[in-house]
């Protein structure tokens, strides 16, 4: 995957609807609001077309897809876990952005959730889902699960609203 | 997050450069084959970015957020990950697209891995990481710690060829 290319074959797919409205067949929506924008951007510009087809790529190049079965892959990301989970496991409770945390800690949060997203989306591609796709499905099941008239400002599981 | 003005705000971005070349300072790539493109595309069309806004309004419009600390979401993230590895737990290995399991065991699959990468991005908003840019740097790593003519068939751990 070049930097220079990557707005080529990927604008081909179908777009896909955050909405949900589609996907669900009931006009459940994720989000009605008008404001559509909650807070300024985080991340910068990557679809998960082109995380997958550069992954893919790495993969390829060093004949490694003969190791990516999806069990494989699974125990892969369940180790990454672990990993992150380790940076956290004797903080106390941290704040938003990591204060407590060093720089080097902060980068080392990234490290290993880069290695989850990654595993992650090597795992849809073994099991040959449209993650995206999929995505929309559940968020619009999720609206659903938590109607904002029942769910405001509670935690509970959504079975205590059924 | 309307499906109709999904290519406005996100559109301003830095672009990320998955070559990883500027990251590494070294012009180490991730890719720097001329055929970019592995396969045909798997996934709809979605940014990182959008998928996370979305996520935003949602908890937003449930007054989530009080909930949403970095460690409540890893925990939740984790509590998910079990989820996925219970589905496959006692079916030995599968195959490349899960033709083991019934439709509905892979609609379970893309549900579970769904939850995964939604808790993921929330983590990483919780945590003010900039995941896209996060994972360039990562694979550029990667691509270091594992060179082609080294790595070649090998699922050797990079410390082999330290």
């Amino acid at each position: 995957m070049s930097a220079n290319n990557d707005s080529g074959d990927i604008s081909r797919h179908k777009n896909t609807n955050l909405s949900g409205a589609d996907q669900a067949g009931d006009g459940a929506t994720v989000s009605t609001s008008a404001d559509s924008h909650v807070e300024k951007p985080l991340f910068s510009n990557m679809s998960f077309e082109e995380l997958r087809q550069a992954n893919e790529q790495f993969i390829k190049e060093r004949n490694w897809h003969q190791f990516h079965s999806p069990r494989n892959v699974l125990f892969a990301m369940v180790g990454e876990v672990g990993e992150l989970a380790e940076i956290f496991q004797w903080k106390g409770e941290v704040s938003e952005g990591l204060p407590e945390l060093s720089p080097a800690e902060r980068e080392h949060v990234g490290q290993e959730v880069s290695d989850i997203l990654i595993y992650l989306l090597d795992f849809a591609t073994r099991c040959k889902i449209d993650l995206p796709a999929a995505v929309v499905r559940k968020m619009a099941a999720n609206a659903k699960k938590y109607p904002v008239d029942k769910a405001y400002g509670k935690a509970n599981k959504y079975t205590d609203y059924q």
